[in-house]
């Protein structure tokens, strides 16, 4: 593995590493690889601002987060754009909005209207001020990282000891595959790791193009080098929370294109649950497509991309409502049709009741052969909350449908992320906690770039 | 249970249930049911016309089926429209066409347009000249079943008691729920029993209508049902191929809709294929949705139904490609999404594999860090055939498919229905065959409807 931080490399040679310095290549034992990993945490708390927004990772728990980092956003009235401020708050009171988003887990989309030098300090306020839930700052170089750490404390009115004790942010890192972790990247690890904040480390092994063209090839690859990355934060910090990342798929061996939500792709997302389970680490995948709309096979790829993250017990899909085009676009009527498909995960999670009174044999004695189970007892007793209840999904009668203006799904999830923008309102945050993250916002804009204040 | 069909009554009598003749009511001893349904085989195979397309149900096997007996067929140019004989057979010309349908299951769309009393003939005649794949006599009353064995005889120049002992066409009965079988299926049964060809028994529960509004109490009814018609079977003729079919569903509480590809349906589905093994029966289910048109619901709402029959271990997935509306409509466009889809779920079920080759470790030393995989000859050796190769899914960049006319999937799966129209050749069939099927169709049209022929 090449390691493009000096202080990493020195790090590395210290805890046993076999380390060419020139090359910034690094050879690791595989006792020294697995004892490290065995420091990590099977399961933990993540801690967001309002107690009731806490979530755990490991074990039997599945949390689902918006997409994030797509450059790009798109709606049906105002089709594709560039990504901007003004969607990424949007984006963000939607996703809060959403019982099925759990946490968020990046930007949904970057604002590349705001100056990149201090364009996080404007997205880590939005996080704190607009939901309230877990959030991600970003890992790409110490400040970004630093910054979130240092909001989060704010927004939890916590020191960093009380935050290192109960985590509350999380960051991806990822190796540029293959077999590289860059120096910025490390730089947000180092930090993220030692104020003992989790670290989810996902390698990008597209099989064919940044790993082997099988999905064994791309799996040893994918293996060792979020293991690789895991290691490295638990000798920085032992018992260290971090997340083993999988995110294997393959490109389109005719033009290089990157697919996602393949056979090949389920596939790969299966077998990184089990090696995660392997290594007793929490296993993050993803809801990912490369649709370029929000049309049937946007959905379909979506689904084997999330049945292959439940049945692969993920506990942390990113991505998880909003992502098209191989995550270069956030868009707003997908996020709405991913809702529904997680929700409708979730409750085919729920267990069945099998007890006398849900196996109803008095109700079907009392129809009896021919009749109908719609005016009975058992039937009232619990229609109101028997079964699912879509947000999307139109079970209308063709006529009647077509006599409401014959809309398809993604006109109906339109209408729909319109009304909930409409009704949104921001979570209570204390004033004064307010006052300190601005204050904090605009002395880090002083210093970062004087003349952005 | 009611069996409307006193010739069935007296069967059941000999036999030992409980027959109440005026009220044609009939109760079962646990034992009875469960030595009649133990005689039924586990596995068994149907023979085509093409040896090359026979296929086994049971055990580890799925077998795909095109949409069945949707009374309205549609595309995106035509719009809907009642079935007609046109629409049929192009149906069984696409489906025939595409690898992943492995059997006929059903008419694609019920032909409206032909005369009722003679149109089972016209459909069977071009299942058995269209198409080279098993197929499916209805077996509403005697005569369709019995016409439908006489054509299945034809077609493979086989005699009676050849096809008992190499069955090669299949019906479903469904039961009325609750509790009720007809008249005329309970004919098209006895007919199918007797001549040795296998029965798949449906019970339609859908849980708050047709059946309690729990999963418990509608399974509870679909499992009584099922196992009752296939114990009939089995008294008719022990040994005789029968399937247990589950099409367990919720309708709205608040409409009455049937909905599918809920929640609840992907439940039923996986416990539906737990009671078939149960009972030693190989497992019927479906490819469901309720969505008006072929878009995202349509899409997520089959994926919920696809997954579950396949982690439910369905043998005979029914309504596979095609289906929209609850059954009511026949789609072009949605038989190919839908073709993408199973395409998709066999590639995923093709197990990986794991050797040294695969691994790739040598190709991963030889690209080492930050480098890519497409020149090596570890990739160049595999990359034909390395990945799932789509029909409907484009993977192009936003801007090339943007160029390319920016259609969507259902748009696109329009243009290849009809490409695979334009291709399509009928498979060989023997002229002296072809000319007794003909014959016997002609005098079977003129003994039913003198008029009509």
């Amino acid at each position: 593995m090449e390691f493009l931080n000096d202080e990493v490399l020195d790090i590395l040679d210290r805890a046993g590493a076999d380390v060419d310095h020139a090359a910034r290549h690094v050879r690791f034992d595989r006792g020294l690889i697995l004892d490290a990993v065995a420091k990590a945490p099977s399961e933990f708390t993540l801690h967001a601002r309002n107690p009731a927004r806490d979530v755990t990772l490991g074990g039997r728990r599945i949390n689902f987060c918006p997409v994030a980092s797509a450059p790009y956003c798109s709606d049906i009235d105002r089709g594709r754009r560039p990504g901007n401020f003004a969607d990424f708050g949007d984006l963000l009171r939607i996703a809060q909005s959403l019982n099925i988003m759990h946490a968020f887990s990046g930007y949904p989309v970057e604002p590349i209207d705001l100056p990149p030098e201090t364009r996080h300090l404007d997205c880590y306020r939005a996080f704190v001020t607009l939901t309230d839930r877990v959030w991600h700052p970003y890992g790409l170089g110490r400040a970004r990282a630093a910054d979130g750490i240092e909001i989060a404390c704010l927004a939890r009115g916590i020191d960093r000891e009380r935050l290192k004790a109960e985590p509350g942010v999380i960051t991806v890192i990822n190796s540029n595959s293959p077999l590289r972790f860059d120096g910025p990247m490390l730089e947000g690890l180092m930090e993220m790791a030692r104020a003992g904040q989790p670290v989810i480390v996902t390698p990008f092994t597209l099989a064919g193009a940044m790993s082997p063209a099988t999905l064994a090839g791309a799996l040893a690859q994918q293996n060792a080098e979020a293991l690789a990355g895991i290691a490295l934060i638990q000798i920085l910090r032992p018992g260290c929370p971090a997340v083993y990342g999988g995110f294997t798929s393959n490109v389109d061996m005719k033009t290089g294109a990157p697919a996602f939500g393949t056979p090949e792709y389920a596939k790969a997302a299966l077998a990184g649950g089990q090696l995660a389970r392997r290594y007793g680490l929490p296993y993050r995948s993803s809801n990912a497509n490369a649709s370029n709309v929000a049309d049937a096979q946007a959905a379909y790829e979506s689904e084997m991309s999330i049945w292959s993250a439940v049945m692969g017990h993920a506990n942390w899909v990113l991505h998880g409502a909003g992502w098209l085009e191989g995550g270069l676009t956030a868009s707003f009527e997908k996020m709405i049709l991913d809702a529904e498909m997680l929700q409708m995960m979730a409750a085919f999670l729920d267990p069945v009741a099998v007890d006398d009174d849900s196996l109803g044999l008095e109700a079907i004695a009392e129809v009896g052969p021919g009749g109908h189970f719609f005016g009975t007892a058992h039937t009232l007793a619990r229609y109101e909350t028997a079964f699912y209840e879509p947000i999307v999904s139109d079970w209308r009668n063709f006529e009647t449908w077509e006599d409401g203006g014959g809309l398809d799904a993604t006109q109906r999830a339109n209408a729909i992320w319109k009304q909930i923008l409409a009704d949104y309102e921001p979570p209570p945050l204390d004033p004064a906690i307010a006052e300190a993250i601005d204050d904090f916002v605009a002395r880090r804009k002083r210093e970062t770039s004087p003349t952005a204040a």
